[in-house]
């Protein structure tokens, strides 16, 4: 079931983004913060929102996404994560189809999502291409050196 | 002379912005905000770093930059702007110049610029391509519909 997370699903969400083995260190400490900010201000004041997809209070995956500032009704899907036990079982989709409703229901124009051109992220540049993305821009070098940001957008 | 801004700059600053004819009151809030962070926590712990250009105490106009999350010393130039009455006397191109000077002294590799590509703002896309960036991407509707976003990039 797709919901927004308690408290204790904390732990299991670091754990789902220390798992992933293309994140890095930087990048859960990361989403640790966005997660603690979550937490203390709530998702309008913090301008993160989370949800979480869980079975027998295991979560099996999250996405994190909010408004981005000076724009009309952009939105930025700022993280999303399998734990690697749960991947090929439509988790993902799931997840990204979720949030994307729920942006909708905020009143969402467009969402914006960043990754890397690296071949690691061959399949999740895939699974954007695979629901409704435009590749729209890359970067070249943001990252670093060789690495590329990519960048999809959808209307919703 | 082209400095560090001090705390008395703060006012200053905020007229650049608000007699620009082209920022929002959100955009020239957002710098408010920074400004702030810049002053109480000092640039390195906020993240955001300004320079100003000032003339008998006077400030000409201001730049602020910063490194971004997650990358590799790529930079973000945040804001830059000049005072009405100081324009077309290379004040924008010398404190772009110092901007670039600082962030490859902090070490910086990659300088990303953004800005709208709404009519208004043609001047300052060709400020940037006459001063060595890139333009490098473009996302549709970014800032609302009819409102694109423009990335330009500089190596340092």
């Amino acid at each position: 079931m797709i919901t927004a997370p308690t408290r204790e699903d904390g732990p299991q969400i670091h754990t789902v983004n220390a798992n992933t083995s293309v994140f890095s260190r930087e990048e859960v400490e990361c989403v640790d913060e966005l997660w603690q900010d979550y937490q203390s201000q709530g998702p309008e004041r913090s301008g993160y929102y989370f949800i979480v997809e869980k079975e027998d209070g295991r979560v099996l995956g999250y996405a994190c996404y909010g408004p981005r500032a000076l724009t009309d009704r952009t939105y930025d899907l700022y993280w999303i994560a399998v734990s690697p036990g749960a991947r090929r079982g439509g988790v993902g989709r799931g997840l990204l189809g979720a949030a994307e409703e729920a942006i909708r229901r905020l009143g969402g124009r467009l969402l914006i999502v960043e990754t890397s051109g690296l071949p690691r992220y061959a399949s999740t540049r895939a699974f954007y291409l695979a629901t409704g993305y435009a590749l729209e821009a890359t970067l070249k070098d943001f990252y670093k050196d060789g690495d590329d940001l990519v960048i999809f957008t959808k209307r919703l």
